[in-house]
């Protein structure tokens, strides 16, 4: 049967129209923020994805690997973050601060659960090289304002992996068991104090409800009088303190929070809806101080991402859903030639438009037109064109309108676009 | 050693800049002639790749392959014409003509040579469902009108294989032989009149002079004459009408031009660049009436579409090159928190503004402007804060200039432009 491999699937034209007005809005923000478009390669080095302080065990059992003729061993990437280690190792000569947003297909080969998908498109922006909270303060406010000109509600949760660290350090869980125990606090919201409370006791852990209180009962200072390494405090602080310079909106601190991949740092966050059937996050990241400069071997070059999911954003995107981008449809009656010229006349001056290319009667052009939803129709007849004029249908009330074309131009025209 | 792997490349910022300029024109094209978007997938099922009336066998030697986890074969896609074949049949409810584009990294694993990647980037745009010479003459109108806003001086090669296959069959060449024949004839460009008389006789070809001639001397009046059936000549003519009433322009018949791909039924054309050093095709396509409808079953789809190599543009396009999209840059001098105000605000307007996030000095701070090309760097010192200003440096003239934010703001406002 004639189908996409399992897991993946086509973005259809509505879809696609849809994902285009959000990429271009999120890209929008991305570049009032100083961050420059780049494009790094879907097929990796095996070897490059599975690197120590790449993306971890868990990504690479989900890595498509394939050869090329000459027997090398290739994957194709799992994120746009190891991609963008491999391209600043790769170029040692960048400027720092090196701020660039990348635009791209992903590829894991996991399970198939509804909304995960094998292919899919995510949207990044890092800033490499700079450790000032004031980096993670954009990073906030590109999610912020890009969600507010989505017109969506949403929530960002913050917190810092530090903090999590002291609080483990000064209640003396071994470094070990650290991870195991994070993964657990991780699932809060899902499973509840008491759920993580059973997990955690299951996987072994004894006294710890001094532990998770001091963790689920939120509070900063508290917090802060039971910890020996402030540092993580401090920084969330002073990321709180350029948030709010920077008109972030809807930030929360979030003790609980620790997100699976080992690699960050310090600053991690997700974005949530508010009131939305959609529980997945919209757009997650954080600082990884460390991963970048393990590729090139020990040094240590800060920096701080974001990730957003351009599918679960279409899916809250409810309003401005499109069938087509085109205006207008010409239908000629026994006129081509002239509709030929009025067509490119039209177009010259930046309207949309399509013609009848099938030879159809008026009642199948009208029901095409319809199908897609193109809001006016341009009906060119012989008696229409004697008097210099068309006729003008708008779709929606079905009202039609003798007018020159002049007069058509002049109340749709576009002008020229300066190019960016 | 880290880098990517053989045959690919990162697009670099500079270079990702002007090939993302590229493709918002030649979109801007597309939608203006009534073509929407449409994201297929990369990965592929091997068997579709591998269809009879797919790509072909050259073209499947340079499929990459690969497995997901439930063994199942998958390729990468090598084009975005046999995907877009494969989601007509899985969509049998598509109004016809349907017009799309799509935008999309392709992958070959072939010898690598300068220019040729294993992964690369293609715009296509195709009219699904339309027999009309006029379908045709739109493809030819957008690379007219794409390259003409590129400002590149084109020259479009246009023929039919109808009118070739009318040649070879009035010269009594049996069928069989006519592929490989074509494939010589392709080559005058390459090889000129000598060359590709001396490659058919060493294929054992005899007596072909005066069916080279025909071909070469390019007269379609003198064709005409010698040929039994005439419908590519019938349907050339249609076409140079049509395009000359959508102002196509720098159209050419080349009787010889056959282009490779065996798929192709009717019209066929590519673009070349003018006094280039650039010898190759920097659009090319045609009509393949047979392919979509073989993937259903033997109905009769017809087609015809264009392929834009966006790589090979972006080499020729010289103009417009930018390090950065970056306007402004800012330099704080221990004004941190009133500076984060300035930069909100200016963002708010909708200037692309980055800051000085690693607190460095002054001369640091310019020289990382200067780096990246921004235009404007805006210093923020507690003397010009006094006055309600900041100083605005030019930074191609080095003029510096006391402001205050309103009248900078005046000066550059961008308008925040209506939804598409």
């Amino acid at each position: 049967m004639i189908q996409n491999p399992k897991g993946t699937r086509d973005v259809n034209i509505e879809e696609k129209i849809q994902v285009n007005r959000i990429i271009k809005i999120i890209t929008e923000v991305f570049e009032k923020y100083g961050f420059n478009p780049l494009q790094t390669t879907i097929l990796e080095k095996y070897e490059t994805l599975a690197a120590k302080y790449a993306g971890g065990s868990e990504i690479l059992k989900e890595t498509f690997k394939l050869k090329d003729q000459g027997k090398r061993n290739l994957g194709l990437r799992y994120d746009l973050t190891v991609p963008l280690a491999r391209y600043i190792a790769m170029n040692p000569n960048l400027k720092m601060p090196f701020k660039r947003y990348e635009l791209g297909q992903i590829f894991r080969d996991g399970p198939i659960k509804t909304g995960r998908y094998r292919e899919f498109t995510q949207l990044d922006a890092d800033t490499v090289g700079s450790n000032s909270m004031l980096a993670d303060a954009e990073i906030l406010a590109i999610a912020s304002e890009a969600f507010s000109r989505l017109n969506l509600k949403f929530i960002i949760r913050v917190n810092n992996r530090k903090i999590l660290d002291a609080i483990l350090e000064s209640f003396k869980i071994p470094p070990e068991k650290r991870e195991t125990m994070i993964l657990s606090i991780d699932k809060l919201d899902k499973i509840e104090v008491s759920g993580v409370k059973k997990e955690l006791r299951e996987k072994g852990f004894k006294n710890i409800d001094n532990l998770l209180n001091l963790i689920f009962t939120n509070d900063l200072n508290d917090v802060k009088k039971k910890i020996k390494d402030d540092s993580g405090i401090k920084e969330i602080n002073e990321l709180l303190k350029c948030s709010k310079l920077l008109n972030v909106k809807n930030l929360q601190v979030d003790i609980s929070l620790a997100r699976g991949l080992a690699y960050y740092t310090g600053t991690i966050f997700e974005v949530y809806l508010k009131n939305s059937e959609i529980k997945s996050s919209i757009a997650a990241g954080g600082r990884y101080n460390k991963m970048i400069g393990n590729f090139i071997g020990n040094k240590e070059i800060p920096a701080v991402g974001i990730s957003f999911g351009i599918n679960v954003i279409k899916d809250a995107v409810k309003e401005n859903k499109n069938k087509s981008i085109t205006e207008f449809y010409l239908i000629p009656i026994n006129t081509l030639e002239k509709s030929l010229g009025i067509l490119t006349k039209l177009r010259q001056n930046n309207l949309k438009c399509d013609i009848d290319l099938n030879n159809r009667g008026i009642t199948k052009n009208l029901e095409y037109a319809s199908k897609y939803e193109i809001p006016y129709v341009i009906i060119i007849g012989k008696d229409e064109l004697k008097q210099n004029k068309i006729r003008l249908r708008d779709m929606k009330t079905g009202k039609e309108k003798l007018v020159t074309i002049n007069e058509l131009i002049l109340r749709f025209k576009k002008f020229n676009k300066p190019q960016d």
